[in-house]
């Protein structure tokens, strides 16, 4: 490796290569469990021509590239291959324009996403999508990954944002896909192509947002109910009247009890399902929609409804579901995250699968998630070096896959494929869908340079 | 092609197979002014599997499919190509369900537009995209041509109403793209590749859409100016006072003039702009934005502001811009729809130019559109037998999409590309972006079967 040092060390600067085995450390994970692979080295290029030069020299040399923001992936996404090398857009962190006229704005890939919204928030305007990551995830891996968030039911996912994108192709050419123009059916949309592509057809270095105006109010409620049927009847009767909130988040039973000890919300210990609704938008609907919330949710057996009296208020109700993954994690040594979709009228079915699947394979799991969208989080708290249970692991998430699956569901709603899900894929997309994979990636990547092993194996697509 | 006759009436009815010359007329055109191509013959399936045993004996013959709905594209995509055959989809015309729970419903592909919002509309659910011609397009030729219409601005086009759809790929077999999850990100996005690919990479055969809560109010208004310029202020205002209004419609002078002479709407003759607003959704909210509406239009120089006061009203006002095509089409033999788009804020821009080029190539020109999209529609009232003058307006059309693309535009926003934008697309696309088209065609639809030589000429595309 000491050949592909000297040629990266010619290409940035010395400080933005590692390559001492205690600096690679951090590069061998993302924030998925279990799941990990020594990187040989890290380059941090600090420009568009060093990224280019970089994917020259990797093409010329048939070597690898894993591309990786923050590496907040729950996939596996950015977890490095063999004799790979590691490229990291972190520094690439500017905010090139706002354009309030045209409702955009134009960041570098390794912008951390909610500095976005910052930006857009003196201006009036709002960049909705919130992955919990959003602190420190990067723009270029949410549009790598189409990133969710809190806010999909009613806002949409990342990929809703996105009007363009600077991508390098595995060639080491710049190509610009989409336009400032609300509407442009120019050519095929290779953006919509790209956005969800998980790195393996090309490293997104700019991306063109979509803002919209801000809400100017919010209303936050918190209700308890003794089953989840009865939390599951409230959210229909909401959307059948036509009420679209911002958030319809749930907690399990045990996902309540792990967040009631770790951060005294206040929860009542006996519900077996609490749900954080929140609606925005123009003050005098808000009001109304709150109103109607509540009534809805006490008509349908609501154990307690707690309204937010301001914005405090409000933030610590939003803490039950915020806190649920750390309170989660606390429990035991390896928290492995799920993210299973179905159509929303499937939730109930599928939470309760989850709960017989726990029992069946004696696992402690808990599910929170997003109500309104159907994507819901089973939660498995194991420990990855007990060999038994990791196996009991095993058949309990393929349990949960062929369910989802069954219902019309998705193995991922917003955390991608990558290594995690790759296995399973196959399961969820018919013959000729899951060959249109391959033939894809083949096409712009035909070497597989790019995060190679990465959402499915290439192999030569069989002719049909 | 008798030996083509035979094998395809073993595959469908025989009055589902057309032949003779004075059947095929019809097929050999679109809505596109100045382009046709003689059909040999039309096939028109019953079923998918009639569909695929159509796609699979054209496979096996090497003859090339050109797919087609109701032919009321704009830019070519469905005019017959050489030797090949015509598949319309029209048969395929089952509504399959709504589902009120998921806020869903899956059609067939020949389904026509309006049916969509018609079969949504009693359960209180609403299908926003409404292209000019949604009364008798289908919804498989709008998903093949990410069809746009009045309401963009606010509620988006077709794409963002595509949750899945069935597709018969070149070599006959079927794929599910998509689900009917809120959220999903397993593998890359093939739906969103296959809307807006124009017939070029597979048949669509079903669609799943999303439906959206039906707004309960509406407001319309129609406002004069006397120059494009305060039409301009009036909606920047608006949007700056965070306002999104479902539509944001603009006739210029010339239309206007035209609009009059054969609707006697009662538009001012003096006006160089009229602008039609709507704004809907919840009734105190639209009744509040309308105010606003009426208030900035005044502000900024109205000539004059009608308000509709009930739904007949407001269809006549409506009537200003729905009829704005068919009275500019009475004025000359050949009428010539363009739908360049630019960024919202450069729409003057856009529009001058478009005014200064009529005098240059001294050719009668109006325009129209969707003002808060910056889709715009120049239209030239011409004569295609005029070989002189189609020669000025062949120079008028490349100024305008130069100057579009210098602004920041794309050359069509709605209509597609098809064979009338094909010459231009390289002009708007990089190199690299451009050779991605090939790349992407030639991985799904090697032997270039399906629509060839539609959107671009298929060239083995240049190593790197």
């Amino acid at each position: 490796m000491s050949h592909t040092f000297d040629a990266l060390s010619q290409i940035v600067d010395p400080c933005d290569l590692l390559t001492e085995p205690e600096d690679l450390i951090p590069y061998g994970f993302d924030g998925t469990a279990a799941l990990k692979h020594k990187a040989t080295c890290v380059v941090t290029p600090r420009n568009v021509e060093q990224v280019q030069a970089v994917v020259r020299w990797a093409r010329d040399e048939g070597v690898p590239i894993v591309s990786r923001g923050s590496g907040t992936g729950l996939s596996g996404g950015s977890v490095p291959v063999d004799s790979g090398i590691v490229l990291c857009l972190v520094h690439l962190d500017q905010i090139l324009e706002v354009d309030p006229a045209n409702l955009t704005i134009l960041c570098e890939a390794g912008v951390i996403t909610r500095e976005i919204d910052e930006a857009a928030a003196p201006l009036g305007l709002f960049y909705p999508p919130d992955p919990g990551s959003m602190k420190i995830s990067t723009i270029g891996g949410n549009v790598a990954n189409n990133s969710g968030g809190l806010r999909g039911l009613k806002y949409g996912v990342t990929r809703d944002y996105v009007m363009g994108m600077e991508v390098i192709l595995p060639d080491g050419e710049i190509a610009w896909l989409g336009s400032k123009c609300v509407k442009d059916v120019a050519g095929y949309s290779l953006k919509d192509l790209f956005v969800g592509s998980e790195g393996t057809l090309g490293l997104i270095t700019k991306v063109l947002l979509k803002l919209v105006p801000r809400p100017r109010a919010r209303q936050t409620l918190l209700a308890s109910f003794d089953s989840m049927e009865a939390a599951a009847r409230t959210v229909s009767e909401i959307i059948k009247r036509q009420i679209i909130p911002c958030t319809l988040e749930f907690l399990d039973r045990k996902t309540c009890q792990c967040v009631e000890d770790f951060a005294q919300v206040g929860l009542p210990t006996e519900a077996a399902a609490v749900v954080l609704m929140e609606t925005d938008g123009v003050p005098s609907v808000v009001e109304d929609e709150a109103d109607a919330m509540e009534a809805i949710a006490s008509e349908n057996g609501a154990i307690s409804v707690e309204r937010a009296e301001d914005d405090a208020h409000a933030a610590r109700l939003a803490t039950a579901r915020r806190t649920a993954f750390s309170a989660l994690a606390r429990i035991r040594p390896t928290t492995i995250l799920e993210d299973v979709t179905v159509p929303r009228s499937r939730l109930v079915e599928i939470v309760s699968f989850v709960e017989e699947v726990a029992k069946k394979y004696d696992l402690e799991m808990a599910t929170f998630g997003h109500f309104g969208d159907g994507n819901v989080h089973p939660t498995i708290l194991t420990d990855e070096t007990d060999q038994a249970e990791m196996e009991r692991v095993e058949h309990a998430l393929s349990d949960i896959f062929d369910k989802t699956i069954e219902l019309g569901g998705t193995i991922t709603g917003e955390h991608g494929v990558g290594l995690a899900k790759k296995p399973f894929l196959p399961r969820q997309f018919d013959t000729a869908s899951y060959r249109l994979l391959s033939l894809v990636k083949k096409s712009i990547d035909p070497e597989g340079l790019l995060n190679p092993g990465k959402i499915f194996d290439r192999e030569e697509p069989a002719s049909a």
